[in-house]
């Protein structure tokens, strides 16, 4: 439904929400013909499913298998379609960088080139953090700007950084330069539209002049001497989900693209140490008194999926579920437990079937799912539902929406 | 659906189509884990559900607690998001007052003014039916127009009337003068965009003005001496839902405000005594043979949700179902059960929880469910709907849609 208008019947309460995410959670049956949460042995989640409302939620549309980006932007409220969140914007938004509407953001990988000029290491021989910080400094000093245009780099990780062009209306439908395979040369930055604009024209030729200057500055380099520009995109606002729903949110998650995605929208995040999901639940115990909406992110339902590893994916759940009872017995008025994509086992990566959640609440219609699991929630209340019906009925069994119309 | 669209596969046959909406009838679980519809002995609604397809409709949208206005529109066919109808037009809708496209309406309360411009009594003692008649004529007789602009007057109940504002293009986003407490002076009508039309302006200013002299006017009342004005709304008239859907539909309803959701729609509205359930079924087995579509609407069901009254909610239903024969025994070829929002008994309000659906036709797909109840709908054929797709449904289980396209 129209933001505007579910913003104009959002009302503030003391009642606190958490918004689970066990990322990749749902999938397909494995060896005894199980799911992982069927197989899987979890008295915790079972007695939350039997205690609320559950169901299914697409998270882009019937068939749509997402990224990452889509799937939380549609569980945030926003719609995927119209609310796309470029790679090279979303990877950067999990790093301290502060975006500027209108950025033109890039991921910027340093690779190896050849005498030859095809490229011979697509990943610099994966540098770790401080010398990719180190090479990613040294372009930062010597590229401060190209024909006017400010020119702000910022290391990710490793062999990865990011390139943000700003001060100038650009265009972000680029080609990467990336050829995705060794032994060949890099490409050019062009545009992929077929009538391209003025801008995209523009943001290729900066783009292309960058490559140029990097190789230079770079030429000294033993393996990061050259860079591929890839997922070119240009940064807009998302509405703030803080103001748009009259409460303070807050982001625990343990990976960079999800604390990205969550601060995109504009949520409190928790930048400290979160390498397992016990000290995730230290920090939601923590930060819970502070806000009204919490976001947990747990990855490793998600990794084991994209493994094919069906017993870990297990494993990843039922420790979960034996961490739960600590969530639980804070209280929170709505405790709303789903993943934002399926991630089966034998696909071995995200895809598009439909995603178990569950909202318990005191003002849940209790249905009569009694476990946690695909097959149980088929007959659950709230059927299936769209990713971005979430937050309206999360605000709703919270008692934070107003009657619409008399 | 498009209504110009699902109006051009419509067509006539001799079928009788009867939707009774109990006003409110979904709600959460009460003393027994059992909602009212399941602590409720409901043979004759059973027997219903056991002889149709059943679901459950979400009257605005997943989380959207509609207010009475916007639920019935989106059951008749309409999408309530695009045809919104304010308070000042749906109270008026209920009395004789035949309303123009473009007039502008506003609830008007009497009420009583201190000598120190405080408001003592904001509906000046309850005043009767004919006082509240006495004083909107003397205000109707003394004031004909303002600038203008003419100024009709209709009275509603006791110390309830409307103001109609007609003969110029004004914008009805204005602020009630009703300060909702007692003790305080009344407000100034103002716009409440933040970029206020003209329209909005002029009506403001001729709102107040209207307020000046009806002080005036009522100087020498003891009670009534004062109005408020609330919901300042303008006309738009829906499309006719005789005519959209080729068919005679009548409306039988208790109270005013469905009558008056009904007489928008373009439904012929029996005026006359359905002061308890029986007279409205009396009215029922008058009309069914005049009329192709029959609405009847039960309020008391929503009554006792909102009063948190569960055993009161309990006795409505059984009390309806006892009754349930009387318009079984019509044979009307489609018969559909549902309410126009759900009103749990633990929420004493509104709320945004789906509404059990039951329609029972000889062109029904049949499901297992063996009792109209919120729990057993869940496994029903009709699964979750949206209001909207209810008439579609009605009209194609009357046979009276054509095929669309080749």
């Amino acid at each position: 439904m129209d933001l505007d208008l579910l913003s104009s019947l959002a009302v503030q309460n003391d009642t606190k929400v958490l918004l689970l995410v066990l990322d990749g959670v749902g999938g397909l049956a494995g060896p005894q013909g199980k799911t992982s949460l069927e197989a899987a042995h979890t008295p915790n989640l079972d007695a939350l499913a039997k205690s609320g409302v559950c169901g299914f939620h697409d998270p882009v549309a019937p068939g749509i298998t997402p990224g990452s980006g889509p799937a939380h932007i549609g569980l945030f409220g926003y719609d995927p379609f119209r609310y796309l969140i470029g790679r090279g914007v979303l990877d950067t938004a999990g790093t301290p960088f502060v975006f500027a509407t209108g950025d033109l953001a890039s991921r910027l990988n340093f690779a190896t080139l050849a005498a030859d000029g095809t490229i011979s290491d697509r990943r610099a021989g994966r540098i770790p953090d401080e010398e990719g910080q180190r090479v990613t400094d040294l372009l930062a000093k010597n590229i401060k700007e190209i024909e006017g245009v400010q020119v702000l780099l910022q290391h990710v990780k490793e062999y990865r950084a990011a390139a943000i062009f700003r001060g100038k209306r650009l265009d972000g439908h680029l080609c990467d330069s990336d050829p995705q395979k060794v032994g060949l040369k890099p490409l050019d930055v062009a545009p992929t539209q077929e009538n391209p604009t003025v801008e995209a024209k523009e943001a290729a030729r900066l783009a292309n002049t960058f490559i140029v200057r990097a190789k230079e500055i770079l030429a000294a380099e033993a393996k990061a001497n050259f860079v591929m520009m890839r997922g070119f995109d240009v940064y807009e606002p998302l509405p703030d989900f803080c103001e748009l729903f009259k409460w303070r949110a807050c982001a625990v998650a343990g990976y960079p693209m999800y604390k990205g995605v969550a601060k995109l929208a504009g949520m409190r995040v928790i930048e400290e140490g979160q390498s397992t999901v016990e000290e995730e639940i230290d920090l939601v115990i923590r930060e819970l008194p502070k806000t009204d909406f919490l976001f947990l992110h747990v990855k490793k339902t998600d990794s084991k999926g994209e493994d094919g590893d069906f017993e870990g994916k297990v494993e990843v759940i039922e420790h979960f579920d034996r961490l739960l009872p600590r969530l639980v017995d804070l209280k929170p008025d709505v405790f709303c437990v789903t993943g934002d994509h399926s991630t089966p086992c034998s696909l071995r990566s995200h895809s598009w079937h439909p995603v178990p959640i569950c909202i318990a609440a005191e003002t849940a219609r209790v249905d009569a799912c009694q476990t946690f699991s695909e097959t149980s929630f088929l007959t659950g209340g709230l059927g299936r539902i769209h990713s971005t019906d979430v937050v309206p009925l999360l605000l709703a069994h919270a008692e934070r929406l107003q009657k619409y119309g008399a």
